[in-house]
């Protein structure tokens, strides 16, 4: 396969940075390498909010549940779903701004996600390694007050960016027969599958552990779904003009 | 730049396709580069359901407002967020299945993303051309019943696959200054850019349509966010077990 094939393949997060800073140069091409992907109906509803001051990193990480490398990597990025920038326009284009519906909570949210991986990707291709960081939703009202950012944006994830200073393994994925299906959804074979695979995950765990029990995927995800997951999001967004409509 | 940040600035996407089909083999590695993306506390929460069949790929096109390429490209995946998968397990394992919370919608709509970007700069690296269909969820109801997606699976987008037959111009973005901010989320600057971004993207679109009137960025996206923008999304998702809490 190709060189770029073999990089996506090569994927994990990497949690331990070394201090070597990211060039500004490397990083703006890195931005208009992001800013590349797909954006639904021409939106370009992502902000990128680049925090450099120690303090803030220290209170993201905090809110985060203590990752340290938040405050670590080169650069740490909070990737913002923007709907005022475009809802500024509405009024001055005769528009009434109708209010956030779901469609466009959904728009806003896929516009990010897509833009941050072509961002990864990028790093990834130039030696560098990366981290999402899914827990400033832990306490996205912080992290809102934190940055300043006004009705209509929030924070979806954290992106550490960095020189990585480990080589973790690469994490083991379900088996394709488990998420690739023809024609309809069905669930034919998956048990089995997900038996095997379970296996394989404990096995991975007790490794990187050195050696103690592994947990296996279908008890990972059970507990994610199982326990009451952020159950603020909603209040959260209410507030910041995310009306789900 | 390295080739593969060339590639990412090189999207742009196709709506013509020629009849060569995609290998059994291209399309597995490209899955498995796709697979590779990470994923929100391991969720994996996506499942792809790949459409052959030329009348259900016909019922897709119209639905998603007659865009014919959803017929003529050589792949057409309908790209899932999926509860159910992980949801399995979690009576399985002795938790409630605590329902769907807001976040847990966010978790499985950023993995999906997530992976289908991995897909598309696979295949983009292999030559192929690629389009995201939003379209799909004009008549996300219509789309469940022909795939028979369960309760905690949706369809977030279609993606088409297939190599080009057309080569289109590179859309211009937002100015960098515009998307990226340092410590804090502020508009300077934004207003004086989008004035003559708004320039630009006038001049390619009447230079893509052969002259007549070229609509700005900023008038676009005041459309987009001043209309009802797919306000059956709500309910529909509410009805598919998403509950937003």
């Amino acid at each position: 396969m190709n060189p770029t094939i073999e990089l996506l393949k090569k994927h994990r997060s990497i949690r331990k940075f070394t201090t070597e800073p990211i060039s500004s140069e490397l990083l703006d091409e890195l931005f208009l390498a992001a800013q590349s992907a797909a954006t639904s109906s021409f939106l370009q509803g992502t902000t990128i909010v680049r925090v450099k001051s120690p303090e803030t990193r220290a209170l993201l990480a905090e809110s985060a549940g203590n990752q340290g490398y938040v405050n670590t990597a080169a650069e740490f990025l909070v990737m913002c779903a923007d709907l005022k920038r475009a809802g500024n326009y509405c009024i001055e284009n005769g528009f009434a701004f109708e209010g956030q519906y779901t469609e466009q909570f959904i728009i806003a949210t896929v516009d990010v996600a897509l833009l941050a991986q072509n961002l990864v990707i990028a790093a990834e291709s130039e030696g560098l390694g990366i981290c999402y960081i899914g827990g400033i939703r832990n306490d996205p009202q912080r992290v809102t007050e934190l940055l300043d950012l006004p009705q209509g944006v929030y924070p979806v994830f954290g992106l550490c960016l960095g020189y990585p200073d480990q080589n973790p393994e690469i994490k083991p994925r379900l088996p394709l027969s488990v998420i690739i299906k023809d024609e309809t959804y069905n669930e034919r074979g998956n048990k089995e599958e997900v038996r095997e695979y379970d296996k394989k995950i404990e096995e991975y765990y007790k490794q990187r552990m050195g050696g103690g029990h592994g947990i296996s995927w279908s008890k990972q995800v059970s507990k994610l779904l199982g326990e009451k997951s952020r159950p603020h999001m909603k209040d959260y967004l209410i507030k910041q003009g995310f009306k789900f409509e």
